[in-house]
């Protein structure tokens, strides 16, 4: 069947709310989740991967992870992975961020596992620092599954100034090995993920010393583990660090080398070297050390994403069928969605996890294109990249954590039990804005590119890229805006462009002042607050732009007023908490912030009878949601009891508690009365 | 010795760094401690209480918490919970909010246990609700610990409206029973603590139907649990709910009646009764059945304020040890705790955690003079106790839980690990914007209070509570505010008066506006975002101005300048947050706003000296915060790697998962290469 000809997810059997909400719906699901997803063909491949992941035993969980102790959770994932990893063929791993991504998440759920990090970081920093001979020597038997690595960088004591790693590696040139160590608690390497019990190798991060001289950090292949037992190499120490707030079906470790000695050629040498008699290369570049880290980065981007839609899609499906309270008492309780504080707290989450997944594709479109670029040396739009994808991971996973939030206390008590797969959720997504490069260091990062910009401008010479012209233009006097609920959305736009133009330049002017009084370094820290707020609402303005230029190219007239009221939502909700700035000199007045905001209750209620089927259009299968709140079928509370029985607590009727202590106390209590 | 003449808490074998941060105080962290924890007599007591706890064995947890299985910490907790009771001498029971709330959390930590319930409201409820007859039958039994009870009110498919619960207690006048049953799954009781394997009696809440006319909701006591072998009672399905995201070691329960027979004389009838005939006999008063919510609610206030300052402590005390990132390259790294966005982070935070402490406080004191009163049958402040109640609960709860993640994620990677502590504060604490009445909801009742009050003033007849007084006033058409660092904060509370005023008024011309247009309770609906909005501002404005109360009675010159000033960032936080309020109509100028950012980033650096000194003030003692980070001697790192080697993962060198999985997968791929 043509997957965009679907009406809808209606089924017999399911919650009649459910199914009213679907029938109401102004546009067929099916065409609208073609659009979301890049088409019938990307769509019918869903379904494909879907029905084969359904269909191999081994991928099948037997009892929900939720209910696992965390030493079940990391077998039943070693399991799955290497299941996962058997049958590849079943998906076009070289559409990673569609089919892989998908594929890995229908497994896998919000977790990660033994193989996680030799895939996205092991086998990519092979692939980008090897020499050839290294190249062939360690690429085809990490690929092969031949051993299993990880990568380790963080330490105990240092994680974003890598300039102050303590693990060294120092040359011998005698007998051409390095030595490597830790000379403090603090050099553990610490945090990486599949390091504790999983990986037999790693890419070791140290500061390489050779002829007396410190040359900084550089990466080296290490074997951690023996290939036939397993157990730690000699001059090894290392483990599992603990549990975490989410993600504990990982084993993220910890390493700490006692003179550990390796082969010179255990350096990763495609861009430095050390020379048998210990002589240092410097690489020819110094950018290209880059290409890992935007790669996470674009991949985080689009799986935060997938977050917030997910949680999103539980909620509203759960308000739609959760009735409470009453508003017409001839009418019984009301679906709790028709609450406009419900609404207004749910329909923007919705209308972000578009936003975000419309940027996620801009981004993987560029990284392909970079990557494409680098295999002929041409490194131009890698600062571009990473520019752009340090403050989206930045903006995106702060946004999505909160808005998964705002979700899961939307669903009241039951947001609150695990059965709801929002907790598991958020666990999962928040560490995403303290990973791969802790959120405020990004928008700071963001704003040194936005000073520079600045500077460019103010000192006539505005050379820009595309990302940062609106920053050159002259700005606007007074917000076209009139009402709210048709506003082009080019005119929220040109209301985005001034406030982050002009908070650009605050931040400038109060940096210049800041610089006049002290060092440069401490100038920048006095106004770091204000150079955050200019990062912020850079990024989001880019956000609103990426949306609308994703919606110009959407030409059916059901789907296309339905994307555009979403984009305004995301733009009036945005804009009404950055009001202070918009009434800056005068540029929106009292009486047009009021239209805004009425004019975002009025896209409310507007959206609301489309609300189920948005999220129908996400195509999340119920295996992938993993939640009994946001099941496709609506029958929440038998779902929800049958659920609570699995309970680790239920397995016998009596727990061990009341023989050994609650029973006595009450048995003695009552023969003292 | 004399507690306040600790000068502070500096140890031989301390980090340096944070040592250095308090020799730099400008005050006494002993005074500061007993101005906030109301006297050096109750610090003595403090200190009493915890080497008491310190000294009991059966208070000590075998492995920390966060390691063990659910199983293994219900066990631990029960263990603990019977112990705890033993051993309630040790403190005194009157002064529950002080000594009883401290002795619970040196013991259990973030979490319930099997005895949770039974006394926060099952022991409350049969002593506000029996006659003197049931009094005696079941108060002295459960006080004894004779049986342990909890209250089953919430159901599987209803919360907020009481009125539609579906247990039902119909009167059978041949045996003088009444028949308890759940007619369908949405009526199993879910969510209540302790119920699932611990309690053996509940108070039910059930929809009484006598002589075929149903009399709403109302209170009976019912056996669940065989007294010798606990099992279920025929009759009866109940269990525990499943895993959640914080409080873990309680079994929330789930409850099924099939027709179920109880005496009569097991319903509540203090206030409403059944005749042996089955005629039903009204309660005098409607408002008596509060009691156990404002009690509850108030507990909560201070218990969240606790988890706040506890996270600050963590996360200030961290952020003076870790040093990461340069600034001046001659001193090495900085300590984190210099950047201004780490200020701007933390600082806040521990603001709000003092001001809701005396918020907290000052709800106690109405608690106990409401309790006073109720003894002789005065009701007057119970409406003002009960409005003040929900205002804060939804306030301090909200902003408790955002402010943990944001001291959370201010430790970068090592706030995500359950070694922090941080993980399990933010799951119990953010319950608490769900439980005991859902915020919106609270909220929303709050703005019921408001829309009379500004209907009141509209029509020119205002009798207004104390508290709502500033509504009443006229407006000023400036603010007063001149610069941040110094302003009197009496200029602060004028200006949150302002804004909250002025919110009210807009919110009752919406919302009069939609009355013209549609139906009262759609009206009510199409304003209710403006409405919370309303009581938020409201109670922030209740919020500055107890503080200060409590600032006013401070007389010693080294403490009050600090507490001055944490009231001024308390109040230009969340002023600069509300920006856009003020600059309705022109109150606050666009100069004025950048003064109060500009106050606002020089009283970070003005409080940063005194930061570690007054979280120290807080007086929380390692047991306590049970965190690696938050240590008090800042030797976290050596404990770290401690902490770690206890996880679960680490019982054996190898897993099972290399044997069973990876070894043969890795084996197999090299033999082919």
């Amino acid at each position: 069947m043509d997957p965009s000809a679907e009406k809808d997810l209606i089924r017999e059997g399911d919650n009649p709310d459910i199914t009213a909400e679907r029938r109401r719906a102004t546009f067929p699901v099916g065409k609208m989740a073609a659009f979301i997803h890049g088409g019938d063909e990307k769509l019918q491949r869903r379904r494909e991967i879907l029905a084969f992941v359904e269909s191999v035993p081994a991928f099948q969980d037997p009892i929900p992870v939720e209910f696992m102790s965390r030493e079940e959770r990391c077998d039943n994932n070693a399991r799955k992975a290497v299941a996962m990893t058997d049958n590849t063929d079943a998906i076009d791993g070289s559409d990673f961020f569609g089919e892989g991504m998908y594929y890995q998440s229908l497994i896998m759920g919000r977790d990660l596992h033994a193989m996680s990090l030799h895939y996205v970081m092991f086998v990519p920093t092979l692939q980008g620092q090897t020499d050839d001979e290294q190249l062939d020597e360690w690429l085809t038997l990490a690929i092969a599954r031949g051993i299993l690595g990880t990568y380790a960088q963080t330490e105990l004591g240092h994680g974003t100034n890598l300039s102050r790693l303590e693990t060294t590696a120092t040359y011998d040139p005698k007998t051409e090995e390095f030595v490597l160590n830790s000379p403090t608690v603090t050099a553990a390497k610490w945090w990486p993920g599949s390091l504790g019990k999983s990986s037999n190798y790693a890419v070791v991060v140290a500061q390489l010393y050779t002829r007396g001289k410190c040359h900084g950090p550089h990466p080296f292949i290490v074997q951690l583990r023996d290939e036939e037992t397993h157990l730690p190499l000699q001059g090894i120490r290392l483990g599992d660090i603990g549990p975490k707030f989410g993600i504990n079906g990982g084993d993220n470790g910890y390493l700490l080398f006692d003179n550990l000695r390796i082969p010179r050629r255990n350096m990763l040498m495609r861009y430095s070297k050390v020379l048998p008699d210990g002589e240092y290369v410097a690489p020819k570049h110094s950018k290209l050390g880059y290409g890992t880290m935007v790669f996470v980065r674009s991949v985080m981007i689009r799986d935060q994403a997938m977050q917030l839609a997910a949680a999103a899609t539980i909620a509203i499906r759960y308000s739609a069928v959760r009735r409470q309270g009453e508003m017409n008492p001839e009418n019984g309780e009301v679906q709790i969605l028709d609450y406009q504080t419900q609404q207004y707290r749910l329909l923007p989450q919705l209308a972000k996890a578009l936003v975000f997944l419309f940027a996620a594709s801009e981004v993987r479109d560029l990284y392909l294109q970079v990557t494409e670029q680098l295999t002929t040396g041409n490194t131009e739009l890698l600062p571009e990249l990473h520019a752009l994808s340090s403050g989206l991971k930045s903006v995106v996973s702060w946004e999505v954590a909160q808005g998964i939030e705002q979700c899961r206390m939307a669903c009241g008590g039951h947001g609150y039990s695990h059965a709801s797969g929002l907790p598991e959720a958020y666990g999962y997504a928040v560490g995403g804005c303290t990973y791969e490069g802790e959120n405020i260091v990004m928008l700071l990062q963001v704003a040194r590119f936005l000073m520079k910009v600045a500077d460019n401008v103010q000192s006539g010479s505005p050379k820009l890229a595309d990302i940062a012209a609106y920053i050159g233009q002259k700005p606007r006097k007074r917000s076209a805006f009139v009402s709210g609920e048709s506003t082009p959305l080019r005119t929220l736009v040109a209301d985005f462009e001034h406030i982050a133009r002009q908070q650009v330049f605050a931040a400038f002017t109060l940096l210049s002042a800041n610089q006049k009084r002290m060092a440069p370094e401490l100038a920048w820290n006095a106004t770091s607050v204000e150079l955050c707020r200019a990062s912020r609402l850079h990024v989001k303005t880019n956000l609103v732009k990426t949306y609308m230029r994703r919606v110009a190219q959407c030409q059916d007239p059901q789907l296309k007023p339905v994307l555009e009221d979403l984009g305004r939502l995301f733009a009036l909700d945005a804009l009404t908490h950055h009001a202070s700035a918009l009434k800056t000199d005068g540029y929106l007045s009292d009486a047009q912030f009021d239209a805004m905001k009425q004019g975002l209750y009025c896209l409310l209620q507007k959206l609301r009878p489309n609300a189920v089927a948005l999220v129908d259009s996400l195509d999340f299968c119920d295996r992938e949601l993993h939640s009994v709140l946001g099941r496709r079928d609506g029958n929440v509370y038998p779902a929800l009891l049958q659920w609570a029985q699995q309970s680790q607590l239920n397995k016998t009727e009596v727990l061990p508690t009341f023989e050994k202590y609650l029973g006595p106390m009450m048995k003695d209590a009552r023969s003292k009365l």
